[in-house]
């Protein structure tokens, strides 16, 4: 099985339906995978540098897990690719992290009925994900095909929606499982 | 002359070049103009929502102004988006910001020729601000072309990469103060 690492992006894991759901199925699933929660390691913001990056160079599987926010990171992940992803580390002649593959794992707020050229945002989920496919290229980084979900808002939650969203959340995760078990099955990630 | 509101998203004015000479230029140009830096506002990321919603309800025309990270905000800047575009401010039922102008300025580390079809990017730079365009589409905000500088590298700066960082700044500068000047004198920008 590769090394496995999953950071959190969530800023109040507390509060989480769909993304706390996801990461306890992957821990049950997975028990040897890493995963590194920003918001409770760091409510101060002071990010250690120097922890992250380790974690990342013992990882062969990086998963980015998210809630989508304004069709980006959340403020707690962006500061912690910003200090974490550095020149000479990340990217520069010095790189560490080359060959390591990617996952964007995220929930999105909006249904999926508004991403679309039709819809009421005019573009795609993917259309948003050029972002992190230059991030990955810059990086050497293997980005893999992103496991999402939509329609995971937080707004006007009932019993009836936390009921439905655990449900969607336990399905993103099976098929976040399946993908982390098949990777770990191709030959060259054999470790 | 309309209510010009800058909001800066450098994560370090002290170590700035091309950021801090765009604000100073501008701030000189237009005198009337409120400029909000988040770095030395927020040093320790936390931030007033109450004054920085108050700083938008009065502001005609809204400047983000920041060095494009990760082909996205700075992660304060993000921070601050996350924090102070809530539901029930910056979009839903009574939503507060509709019809103000928005301006992205910004500065980015590589050069132009990266960004194109045939560049190492792949992508212009323009195809990376949908999340952005979303952005503002959702809070009815009025987003007008972006004012961009290409080019603004804080790696591996000489006395001479500094000054020419410094001109091509003041040049940005004058761009961004020509489009403020323009939107005031447009009819329905008088007030």
């Amino acid at each position: 099985m590769p090394n496995v690492l999953i950071i959190s992006g969530h800023p109040n894991l507390a509060a989480s339906v769909g993304n706390i759901t996801i990461l306890l199925e992957v821990a049950r699933a997975l028990p040897g995978a890493e995963i590194r929660c920003l918001d409770t390691l760091y409510p101060d913001f002071k990010i250690n540098v120097a922890a992250e990056q380790e974690a990342l160079l013992k990882a062969d599987v990086i998963v980015w897990q998210f809630p989508f926010s304004w069709y980006s990171l959340p403020g707690i992940m962006k500061l912690w690719l910003d200090e974490v992803f550095v020149h000479g580390f990340a990217h520069g002649s010095t790189a560490k992290l080359g060959g390591k593959k990617l996952i964007l794992s995220f929930t999105t707020g909006a249904p999926q009925a508004l991403y679309s050229s039709n819809g009421f945002f005019g573009n795609d989920v993917e259309d948003y994900l050029i972002q992190f496919e230059t991030t990955a290229a810059l990086c050497n980084l293997d980005m893999q095909k992103p496991v999402y979900t939509c329609g995971v808002s937080y707004s006007d939650r009932d019993e009836t929606k936390i009921a439905q969203q655990k449900i969607m959340a336990k399905e993103h995760a099976s098929r976040l499982v399946t993908v982390l078990l098949t990777l770990s099955s191709e030959p060259e990630m054999v470790v």
